[in-house]
């Protein structure tokens, strides 16, 4: 069983889920200055993370179906984050107040060891992606990314691909091509 | 106390140090394709972790005195990584094995409890560097990394700033100028 699959059924185990959330596609959950301490799983859809920048935007990640998204600045910092949280397509999430989430998790030492397992895998993440954003070469990107992240390239439209990618739309159209 | 310090004073009582370690300044702790599960502590001195992209080196931690360092993702994934760490001046360490530090850790509640708060830190310390890197204007980035690490500025010479900031040596310059 994976990391997720253990940490959605412990939740299920323990009835941690708040309430249910839909969105319309292009629907936003989270905008810039906003508090959003909740975890979310999404039950179907997928999101997008993105941050805005004197009107240019960066796609940083994305949630699917069956995972867990949250925006992990102000999750932790409880502080508001200049993330914002939008819909790709129509979704279906459950939602995991952080309180909750965090008095159950820290209430039992399995339940810390796997919350420390998914934090250990979050850190390993987040190192692949810097490396990913320092590479120079657009065609590195672009091979890396689909390498580690097949299922991105099936279910996020191409100019989200190419933010994420660093790269225009033009350029990675052009990489995708054999 | 602030959780570097506690995190020492409880390797301290578990006696869990290894060898130390001298290093001279500009020697390599780490290099290229290497797998290294050490956590370090810096008793004195500084080091920098970079990695080189087709000759463009790419400067990415620093670590400082009474501080660890570790290239966290082979500690974590306990392969071989890209990463070089590099000391910048005379630098004496002490070496926490992996494998001790884990038995330790996950031994206790409140150990785990502490691990626990360090990683979460890590973890919003690399989304602060994730903004850092995809901010376009040189002034912000450099405003940012002034106002969270002043401490580089007072102790890292000002090419590898340059380079962790991803900007020019000439273009950090002008920027330092009142």
């Amino acid at each position: 069983m994976n990391l997720i699959t253990e940490l959605k059924n412990r939740i299920d185990q323990g009835g941690l889920w708040g309430k249910d959330i839909s969105l319309s596609r292009n629907q936003y959950l989270k905008v810039k200055g906003s508090v959003d301490t909740n975890l979310y799983y999404v039950v179907n859809g997928t999101l997008r993370i993105f941050l805005d920048n004197n009107l240019e935007e960066h796609t940083i990640r994305f949630g699917y179906q069956d995972n867990f998204i949250a925006a992990l600045d102000t999750f932790i910092s409880e502080k508001p984050s200049d993330f914002y949280i939008q819909a790709l397509k129509k979704c279906e999430l459950k939602v995991v107040p952080k309180k909750r989430f965090v008095t159950f998790m820290e209430g039992d030492r399995d339940n810390l060891l796997l919350w420390h397992k998914i934090m250990e895998q979050l850190i390993f993440q987040q190192i692949e992606r810097e490396k990913d954003i320092l590479i120079s070469s657009p065609l590195e990107r672009y091979e890396r990314v689909l390498k580690r992240s097949p299922q991105l390239f099936q279910e996020i439209p191409s100019k989200y691909i190419a933010s994420y990618l660093r790269m225009s739309p033009e350029t990675l159209s052009r990489l995708k091509k054999p």
